[in-house]
């Protein structure tokens, strides 16, 4: 994904847009790095941003003018630009979001009043042009969001994708298509709207349980639906839908029509009716075909909040996938240290050979997200992937940190270890320590339903605040069934955004992974994916606590047991017996009794 | 605050408001219990809520239509408002926070389409009304903002009050008029307003270094200001302020205006220029002198946001005004177990006594709000006061709490203690320790800069939640310095609300009390006011921590010194410590020895 020295150089790119600007009569031309679904995984279509610039991390805003080329990224992504934007034209731009210094107040700042500024509202999220707007108010700077220069200059674009589609049987989701479609239309008629308009490509895939393969790293087909009392209408390419999965569409009254006429059918709605959407989801060119005088009601999709909570079948699936992931990571480790000195090994061998383990478990399709492996200094940047410029080889000493996950067809992953390589520093034990008795003390956490994640955000936190330490980014994000392994709308974090009504429910499945960066030296995150679950009703309510189903052994070489208080190392031998129990009976004997080490009692 | 007997009862009150309202052509009338600065206390003027229903709690709204008469107010009144309401026509309404059912849902399912809705807009915040306005949209209802139909009514409504007001000198507030009023329209141009609205008075009190007598509790003058870049307009009766204070609002272009000129004043404002104001404290009736066209942004006013930060003086002040109000404190309680079965003691007795000890410090105005002792299960009701109706005598064996504070020239307090009459049971003793844990693990915590009060809520519930228990409301408020004794915008609550964007900081000050409540039995509270202060900067950032400032003894016979961890205990030896050091030079030696018995290590 980094520069390919064949392509055209982003220099003589960015010299095209501007010519194509110039004749447009446009002085400032904003790219997003997103797609027409708003979803995080793009496919090589929408990678707009890459091709034009060479950046390929998957946050980032362009914005171009006749003097200025930018481009915008998060902290987690500014060495990897730095390098990536060298000698490209474009300047990488640093949001400093205690101001709220991102690229709209730079334009709000630098833009001439009289200016005309271009977007493509195609893949320009509603949302995020009202936040430009708003920040333009009377500056009389005008916007056309109608506005695609890209097509034209981008000659050699990939096409979009065409992967078929493929049914998600009913003994891996547990619910059948019909019992869904109810759900959602129950929700709509309460709120009192007619329809519910679904740009997310997973809350597609969820209600209709398909599957696709048209984005890396989650199984979704491209498409919109717009749900009605007696139709749902799926924008889709016809050609992606096997007959058999048709014909059972066409009994449910879903009707298939070209993925293009999305916005042409919107606009055909009867203004009289209502209509739900999520305006964080929804392109600001299906935003304005919406046809005007019709009631929106704006709020996280009812897909969204209905699949967050999974049912009983998911959850006995997910079960069964953390064993067969557990399976790959133990062997993983395992072959780490029967082979480290005797053969070489670098971050991207190791990030190879999880996937490949993982891919030996019955119904892995791939990984989840691109798999970090993270030797030393290259562990203190939270994103970072492992590539071929920056491939460090692994030892003779220093702090190995692997986030990896997959996408099974009965559930996703996602996990962090952090391992030792050679004897640790004091130091190095202390932080594992401190970020230990975070993810303890959060899988530990008992409290009355209602309760949302940006309260619990402390107790991962809590040991390291103590000590003067803390991390840059939040503690738990929801995690997709055979979806996206980062889904909504709940989290655990500090932040109280829009989402923050979301309150933590049984079922709720997420993942509790704090952390510590030490610049230039290493970094620690130990991660789990955890179950909410109903406990104990009291005369003060219903109770709920978490279960940890993730199961991996956790390096106990870089543990100061001084630290930790009694109840944290209870937990954490019961964790280990219960890797061991769950795990052993898939191992080899030397496997089986390297694994009763790393798992004894502390 | 009880039924007068001599009072006209409430039910003829009701009907002939009923006919002032069939005369204006009203269906349904709106009555909210506030005044024009929407504070929290209210002179009698506006008490109309007390004078049409006989309820006396400070949170009500009433709806009247031909056929219904209903009183919402929130459940730590139900009590106390069947009691009051039994027999007035009015109905009790219990609004379901959790199914958002509240007066405005009421109005939206149950006044029909085409009907014509009244409320007086001059006591009536804007946001209220915007939200009705949203419940009702489509539903063809009008509402008329600007229907007083009370004042006709009420024949011996009491008269505006007319307390002078008085300098709040520097030696006690720390900073001059000029200075605050500069730092105010420095931030005012960093926002770019041309205007600010002040509708509270205590951001007025605190801006102009003034103070009145206008209001129970909290020392206010009603006045409303309007800030410029050059003069401040402020609205106020001219004889209230005298001459000395006059000259001094002279100097710095303070241009004194009758009070009741404030919305025509308002709407002679250009439309070009653009004002700030806040929502939740403005009135309709001001909001809409406004003139069209003019830029309003909306936001925590500026005071508001400087006030909560206590400065150098206002802090020093603090620590003095906490060891008188100990002082009054522990003589009380000495006192309590000096005379305890040699003399009847009530709930009403024992308010008296704590208000008569506290008055008699140096500079204490009064109580900050009304004193709350309460045995038993009167303790189980958050907000009870005692009155003549429900008065309990103390004993033989319970748990008395006992929730108080003082009004200083030097600062305001509010301190909860709870403790054993006679010898407490395993249960009480296990919920005190369980509190308490609560409370000092807040008060021990250590964050980041930045850090939310909803972030560390959960430090005062954790002990509690693990044993399946909980409390109904916010732990923290902040607390004025000689003025409100709720003040905000800061808090620490699980509610993430609109003021959730406000950052704990360095200077201010928050009350720390969890309880736990145990219906028809007891209740448990333990309140403390902190101080935020800046500790460490790491690498990670500037941390900050809190140090305890009220002083008085915690009851050791309520403590199960087993479900203490060992920094706990030495929390509150320490503080004990404190507590001894600082309020013994100012008792007899009796009770030195007494306290020194209290506060001896556990």
């Amino acid at each position: 994904m980094f520069n390919n020295p064949d392509m055209q150089p982003s220099e003589e790119k960015l010299e095209r847009l501007r010519a194509s600007m110039k004749e447009h009569n446009i002085d400032a031309y904003l790219i997003p790095n997103t797609n027409p679904h708003l979803g995080e995984y793009s496919p090589d279509h929408w990678r707009i941003i890459e091709w034009l610039t060479g950046f390929s991390g998957s946050a980032a805003t362009v914005v171009v003018t006749d003097t200025f080329a930018g481009l915008w990224t998060d902290s987690r992504y500014f060495v990897h630009a730095e390098n990536q934007l060298a000698g490209s034209g474009f300047t990488l731009m640093k949001p400093v979001l205690s101001l709220k210094k991102d690229y709209d107040s730079w334009i709000a700042e630098n833009i001439k009043q009289g200016s005309r500024i271009a977007l493509d509202g195609i893949i320009f999220s509603i949302d995020r042009l009202r936040k430009i707007e708003k920040l333009l108010e009377g500056n009389r700077i005008s916007i056309d969001t109608e506005c695609d220069l890209i097509s034209e200059l981008w000659t050699d674009r990939p096409a979009l994708p065409s992967s078929p589609a493929f049914d998600h049987p009913l003994f891996f989701c547990g619910k059948d298509r019909a019992s869904k479609i109810d759900e959602v239309r129950a929700e709509m008629r309460l709120i009192k709207v007619d329809y519910h308009l679904l740009t997310s490509s997973d809350d597609i895939m969820w209600l209709l349980n398909i599957r696709g393969n048209d984005v890396k790293f989650s199984p979704l087909l491209s498409s919109f639906a717009i749900i009605g009392a007696l139709q749902i209408l799926l924008f889709v390419d016809e050609n992606k839908i096997p007959l058999k999965l048709a014909r059972e569409f066409d009994k449910l009254e879903i009707i298939m029509l070209p993925y293009e006429e999305t916005a042409g059918m919107l606009s055909t709605l009867s203004p009289d009716d209502s209509i739900l959407i999520t305006p964080s989801a929804t392109s600001a060119a299906l935003y304005k075909s919406i046809p005007e005088g019709m009631k929106i009601q704006e709020d996280v999709s009812i897909p969204a909040r209905l699949k967050c909570v999974k049912n009983k079948t998911e959850i006995e699936n997910i079960g069964n996938v953390m064993v067969k992931d557990g399976v790959a990571l133990t062997k993983f480790f395992y072959w780490i240290e029967q082979n480290y000195g005797s053969m070489p090994m670098s971050e991207l061998s190791l990030a190879e050979k999880i996937n490949n383990l993982r891919l030996e478990q019955e119904n892995c399709l791939g990984p989840s997200f691109s798999t970090i492996v993270a030797f030393n200094e290259h562990g203190a940047l939270p994103h970072y992937s492992p590539a071929a410029e920056t491939n460090f080889v692994i030892g003779p000493q220093g702090i190995l940190l692997i986030d990896s996950g997959g996408q099974y067809l009965d559930g996703t992953t996602d996990i962090t270890r952090t391992v030792a390589v050679g004897i640790p520093a004091e130091q190095q034990k202390r932080d594992f320590t401190l970020v230990l008795k975070g993810t303890i003390n959060l899988a530990n956490a008992k409290f009355p339903a209602g309760t949302r994640g940006y309260q619990l955000d402390i107790l991962a936190r809590k040991a390291l605040w103590d000590d003067g330490l803390n991390y840059g980014h939040g503690t738990g994000h929801g995690v997709g069934f055979c979806l996206n392994v980062h889904e909504g709308p709940q989290s655990i974090s500090p932040v109280a955004g829009a989402d923050s009504k979301t309150n933590i429910e049984p079922g709720m499945l997420l993942s509790d992974e704090p952390a510590i960066y030490r610049e230039g030296m290493y970094g620690i995150r130990i991660e789990n994916l955890i179950l909410c679950y109903q406990d104990e009703e009291t005369e003060f309510g219903q109770f709920l606590k978490f279960d940890t189903l993730s199961l991996c052994y956790i390096d106990k070489s870089l543990i100061d047991t001084s630290l930790l208080e009694k109840k944290e190392i209870e937990w954490l031998n019961s964790y280990h017996s219960e890797v061991y129990e769950k795990i052993s009976p898939f191992l080899t004997s030397e496997e089986r009794k390297w694994l009763k080490d790393k798992t004894d009692d502390l």
